[in-house]
């Protein structure tokens, strides 16, 4: 079994949980890849799970009891009006040496910086893998993946990339576009959703900064400079974890003809981390013993790799590596 | 040279004569390949062009006097109400012939099953190599294949495939759906334009026969079963010969969550085969001395060839081949 | 009680039944007028149902046995394969008066106009109102109109209009531009279902008939002319009863600057009609006594009144006779 | 004539001067009203005009040579790179009086908050018509009103209604739908630009405080409560003064039936208040000798008029009072 320890008791902490329940038997129908570095689904167990959401703590998710977490930093705004729970440090490494973890995803909200780094010490010092799915800067913290290497320990991230989200969609087009000889001149990307992350997100430094990252991993898949725009734009609370995201696209054909597309795009926030989860728990479970950024995995599924590759290539890598 | 007969003296008969002028010399935006078969754009030469439209007949187009065609059919319904004008073709066939054609494009209207034919048999008894861009069936009549082998003359066809039209695009996505481990569900594409062949193929016979091929090349690009209906849809002659396209598509994703798309794209139909038949043209004449059904270039530039292969494949099979 | 016959036993006749039911008592959520004519919608009953199809005659429809109905046309293109019951239309007209019917609902298939045209010459007979919900020429037939002038019975028609439907939104907006000062230079309107009546309607002749009817109706709505394009689209069977309408609209403001508007509307087509279908046959009712075709109803509710009329006005009208 | 004096000197000044030179004589094709309480456009002249940007200040807009106007707040953040040029109350309110301006429009950066203030109180002196088309609280200010009242001076605003923008448009779908009996479930407006306003419009206060504005200014169209979320919503610079819409409105029709509307919407941010501005400033004009806030224009052109009115009945009371 690979023992999963889960920083975060959001929606996709449950997705996670859910898909495992889901896929560890029966039919596959949804399921992107049936072993990831030789490990089924049905191999993944969540030992613990960690929130600091007073609503949260003491209540079970999918069986297990949502321990207090660590709360180095203001607490998430979408939780100011309600109680907290936290515990120290060392209590939490207890708990988790206790529970043989072998890997932890950390899930918790944006914005969230020195719980992240906190956490990925901790398990640096453990030897337990960890997989940063939140815009923290870890696997970009020379500081954090010094301290992986030397625990021999795989460190992946950061910013977890959706299965098919709008940057996904939006890199998918433009490197369609660009293989078919059409001239990409400006773009642009907006994401629109309900869930209390997106209204984090929307705080303006998180926001210029999140925002950086995305327009840089868009601008990553055409071989040429082109005008591109992309960001969590904004939050609509009836939609829930609900996400729309609206391309639009211009290009040029042969004799300045445009070419310009308008899309909409409609999926939801946690089911669209659960293939990337499982899959990177999997491959990071499969990665240890070697120290460090594990960069195949972190350029799979994550928008903020230390170092960058483009989508297809990102893709092909994890397939040898790690499904073959 | 490659001297270049063009049957059809409509939008995609200018567009590949104005595409030859603007790419001879100066700046390449907009080309997509800059060698084929190792010619350059410069090396081609349109020798004669053809039509039957009587306000065309006798008419410059892009410095050629354009010249009697063929008319086996019907004619065309869009010029129900004009004059013709029309050649036998034991003459048509001693122009080619004195005119040293290497390689015909076959671009007249959509319907005109016959006359695609019999401009093929003449071609084929000239050694001269065919691109049927039309849906007509030429290179998947087997006769005329034969014609063909005896001659040691390549083949091409058949429905020229938009560099970006609305199919190329359904199966692009289809497909990055498809690698990205989301299920497509079902999906439609319906076309709108106002060009006289969209009008031509809306006749009710065609449109069936059509929406068939469509229906089928996008079928190829998943490996599992898929409701998708596709086909040219309306006919709205004020859009003259701009094309819209409309995408709809749903996906399955982990725990049975969906992915919906909705996708407007705006082109230009002739623009849209510059490039095409560029490449086709180029890749043809390279193949000459080889008899028959020329599979690669049929694969990577048409709707309907006799061999279907994936986008992706044909592309990298064209690349191979003729690229390098 | 109002008792109400509907010839035809498909997806409209279920939405009008269930609507009754539903209405009857409890909450109105949905309904879109209380009370019409002073009657409410409890006071609707369905006394008989008419078909033609082998599956459903014999069978019960809300509580009511489906029996056969004329058929003077050729059968409906989505049930030639099946079998057919239909009955004469003397022993039909018995059964009505047996039924003391006082108003039919006409709900066939498109493209059965004789039979359509019968059953509103049986209805004058009797003294039933009529009103008929399909695009054959009822309302609009010299002939019949004055069989019910005679019969001193009320006419309403042709070609029931959506409650909200591509017509009635390509219609809104283009009036609301219009009142705000913009011009509009050009719309098209796609209309795209699954339901066996889009089937019928694709039939060419049918098609260019009610391309008619529509593009007609759109452009009474403006005090200009203007370049329009709307009609029954495309037949995507996944679709079943859902509908998509695509509108395109492009007008100009102050200083030629463009506005530029695309519009994706989901729907359904039997609940469409529900509303409708109630009020005209309260309406219908209230009016018993009045002789031929009951303008001002036929204006609210139909595509292709004798006399059309704006929306506005309309409904303005049909508030002012029936729902005070 | 009326001597106008514009306070910025941005798009919307430029679309206004712009306008009166080009419906002073010729064709009328894009001019809303011809004459607005009795006055053509030919009557309306720029006098003078204000600006604080160092790159304006000193070069002629329209013919007119731009002023030093007002610094009372931070700078506009999109000048915060540049020079600015500024001038003393006095010394402006002299050139004001001298000038024997008639109305002013207000049209300086969004976020000027004191700037707006004071040019009000400054013609709130001299007697000049006020016409504020920032979201600053000037016709919302009771002080200020007090002013205007006491000077039988007219005063208009807040907050420029774009003639046909996404508020607008939002407001006319949902009355429609209402119209129609559709029940409006749930419905938001995203808007994208390029202009410096939008990027100001952006700052965190300033964006809460103008969402406020436009979700109760669309609230107040249904008769019943409805999830709304409107707002500005995203910078994109290449769009440059071009403005997209996105919409998106569910409603519930009869039987619980889903309506849905995915609406794209391009117009351009000072063409749209061009003719707003011409019929403000011509509407004022005819107010004079009434004081204190001018409703009737208030409400037909601006998002936040002191007392708020419902589309339809805002158009009807500008009509009667200023259109006969």
């Amino acid at each position: 079994m690979i023992r999963v320890a889960l920083f975060g008791a959001g929606n996709s902490a449950k997705a996670f949980a859910d898909s495992i329940k889901r896929y560890r038997s029966g039919p596959k129908a949804g399921l992107w890849h049936g072993k990831v570095g030789g490990h089924a689904v049905k191999e993944l167990s969540v030992a613990l799970i960690y929130d600091v959401d007073g609503d949260k703590v003491g209540k079970p998710l999918a069986g297990v009891k949502v321990r207090p977490g660590l709360l180095l930093d203001e607490p998430p705004r979408h939780l100011s009006q309600g109680s907290f729970e936290k515990q120290g440090e060392a209590s939490l490494a207890s708990e988790l040496k206790k529970a043989k973890v072998d890997v932890a995803l950390n899930l918790i909200s944006s914005g969230q910086e020195r719980s992240s780094k906190k956490y990925a010490e901790i398990c640096a010092k453990l030897g337990i893998a960890f997989v940063n799915a939140t815009p923290a800067l870890v696997a970009n913290d020379r500081g954090i993946v010094t301290l992986f290497k030397r625990a021999k320990t795989p460190l992946v991230g950061d910013d977890l990339l959706s299965q098919m989200g709008g940057t996904m969609l939006h890199k998918g087009i433009l490197d369609f576009l660009n293989q078919r000889g059409i001239k990409v001149v400006k773009s642009y990307q907006l994401d629109v959703g309900g869930s209390p992350d997106t209204l984090n997100t929307l705080q303006d430094e998180i926001r210029a900064f999140k925002r950086g990252i995305k327009s840089a991993s868009i601008a990553e898949e055409l071989p040429y400079k082109v005008d591109t725009v992309a960001g969590t734009t904004d939050f609509v609370e009836f939609m829930g974890s609900k996400r729309t995201v609206y391309l639009w696209i211009v290009g040029k054909g042969p004799l300045d003809e445009p070419y310009v597309m308008d899309v909409f795009f409609k999926s939801s926030d946690p089911v669209n981390a659960a293939n990337i989860l499982l899959d990177s728990a999997r491959a990071a479970f499969a990665a240890k013993g070697r120290g460090g950024v594990e960069e195949v995995i972190s350029a799979f599924g994550f928008k903020n790799p230390p170092k960058a590759v483009k989508v297809k290539k990102a893709m092909a890598d994890f397939e040898k590596a790690y499904l073959r």
